[in-house]
């Protein structure tokens, strides 16, 4: 069965861009699976695509190709890396976009991207996701070994992006944390992750608060519908993370929060 | 050949929800084929859906999965559903958004969803779409039989959501319906079907005029281009139903109109 | 391996239009891979789908079927055709979207799309996208063979549609051109092609400078990079041409220009 590509970019729907690298892989790769994670990721907002690939990378089968091209430093001197980490692979920038997954998962083996027989000719200075990356992603869809990209680097080399992570202090029955993004729907997204609320209040005897904004919700619901349309919630989302939202509604609007306020976690 | 799922949502092109959704479907079943219909639908508007999906289902092949996930009440005690209607399948929260198909095309069988073997654990109480949806798709189009996802239901227990009929009066000569929505080129879609139309001015002698918004239209156009550019006009659309045009320009923004407003059609 | 069909529309990604093609391809044709182009074409904007066109095909292989739906003249008399330039083959209304292509590869053959019997049935006046040109580019994934779908016709009597040049004045050591569009990044397109910038200055051992909107830029640079995070530069972009940017920013919001701008490049 062809091997899946997934595109993140930051390209926006509009110009021809996003089609033109599926252009580039099936004529090089005609059986490859396409599929699109986000091409609306921010201009430029390298932690934005980082979170959103963490998320995704997961739903995909191992051995799933990862292309991402949000890549400000294009023409720069800024490597390309093929990076394989938990059985996936991951076809980037060394910007840090793939910071969070490699501290996550770990790192099985790191590339430099090189090869240039494969490139697009000729490579153009600003677009090397069409010229470089599109066709070397065919090419492992193919079968290229990914150790025939180009030469091993050192996972320590890697640019690193670091989520910041909560603080939790036992004693204090209280964990620190941050809004972390946004979806689609207004729900707001934190660095506190499902684990860190275990351990805070363990067997979930004790009811917490959370403060956000100096607003204060009483408990962890776990679905939107468990308070009244319009009310405000926190609940452990689909990715695991302490999320607040509002049923039917949009935290973010409610709130007024944009990614950055501080929220706090705390046994009554 | 391998089955089409399509999707219909309100998750937005911005997070990784959609992807992810593929990326199940994907693992489970790499050789269907999955086709967009639409991620903009607003915000849990289930009319919206329930509209889209109606517009949209006839032109895919019998034997296409359709896989629905606007979804206000996740978590809640709503049941989520397979309907088979007019030889397609149709999976999706309980909440009307199959109404209007059920209405014009009956049901052929309808089954709870209960098929747990099948989910992605653990299920989130926040992302049905990913944990039960997706994965119950990816295994019918893989050739699980419908009665397999779970308890047969009648189908005059489902939700109902009807999309108002305009009322043809041939006394008076005149149907009064409404504006049910616009598109993209802010064309408006009213409720008065052809065939009503075809009820009222029979051989098509009789001239008609529109009356909407205090605007009177005189007479049906079968194409845009029969009006001079920015003129007002009415036609059969590509849906079948009446629908109120600007020629290469938005009769929404023309009128001021955004869905709800009194249409009448009267011969003269 | 199955035939490559490409869309191009003016349809947006709210309505189901772009899903129904979908739909009706693979009904007639399963195996065809379809690549999105553009959706968001502004509406009826026939120069800005042609320019798109221009830049994208050539990154996919020789028999890619290019299907474009920017349709202002819809029910009218303008004609369907069927182009096949550079060996690929064009489906589209003749409006002169396919004017840039046929100016700078030739017309290899032409058709008027008449083949009535795979139409899809009935023909509506306002979405002949639907009706008639998905299915006959499903038929010509299929196999089907360009001269069946209509008589011949002449490159000439096809509607033309020029992209303005830019115009060199050796004397004066001058390009004179435009800012032709926008991307979503804010970077401006020019008609200044890379090609009238080495015919200006030859060896590159005079430098050059660019003025737009009274703002003088020195020197094309080959990467974004190569300027400070903010500075306005000027470089040849991923399309061959002359483009104004701004490293890590808009252009367009820099210099408040949106199209239509007079650029002009002078050797110092």
């Amino acid at each position: 069965m062809a091997k899946i590509i997934t595109l993140t970019t930051d390209f926006g729907l509009t110009d021809e861009y996003v089609g033109v690298l599926k252009g580039v892989i099936l004529t090089r790769t005609p059986e490859a699976r396409i599929v699109d994670l986000s091409h609306l990721i921010e201009r430029q907002n390298i932690g934005q695509a980082a979170r959103l690939l963490l998320s995704a990378y997961r739903f995909f089968p191992a051995g799933t190709i990862h292309l991402v091209v949000v890549d400000p430093g294009v023409g720069s001197s800024r490597k390309l890396v093929l990076v394989l980490a938990a059985d996936h692979l991951f076809l980037a920038p060394d910007n840090g976009v793939l910071g969070p997954i490699l501290e996550s998962a770990g790192c099985q083996a790191a590339y430099e991207v090189r090869c240039e027989q494969y490139y697009l000719r000729p490579v153009s200075a600003t677009f090397h996701g069409r010229d470089i990356l599109a066709p070397v992603a065919a090419e492992l869809a193919a079968g290229l070994a990914p150790g025939a990209v180009g030469p091993v680097i050192a996972p320590r080399v890697l640019t690193k992006f670091t989520i910041a992570a909560a603080v939790l202090d036992r004693q204090q029955g209280k964990i620190t944390g941050e809004i972390i993004g946004r979806d689609h729907f207004g729900n707001l997204q934190t660095n506190i992750t499902a684990e860190s609320l275990q351990e805070l209040h363990g067997d979930r005897k004790n009811p917490v608060s959370i403060e956000v904004k100096n607003t204060v919700i009483s408990g962890i619901q776990t679905a939107y519908a468990q308070k009244s349309e319009g009310e405000l919630l926190a609940l452990i989302n689909s990715r695991g993370h302490l999320e607040i939202a509002v049923n039917r509604g949009s935290a973010a609007g409610y709130l007024g929060a944009a990614g950055g306020e501080k929220v706090t976690v705390a046994v009554k």
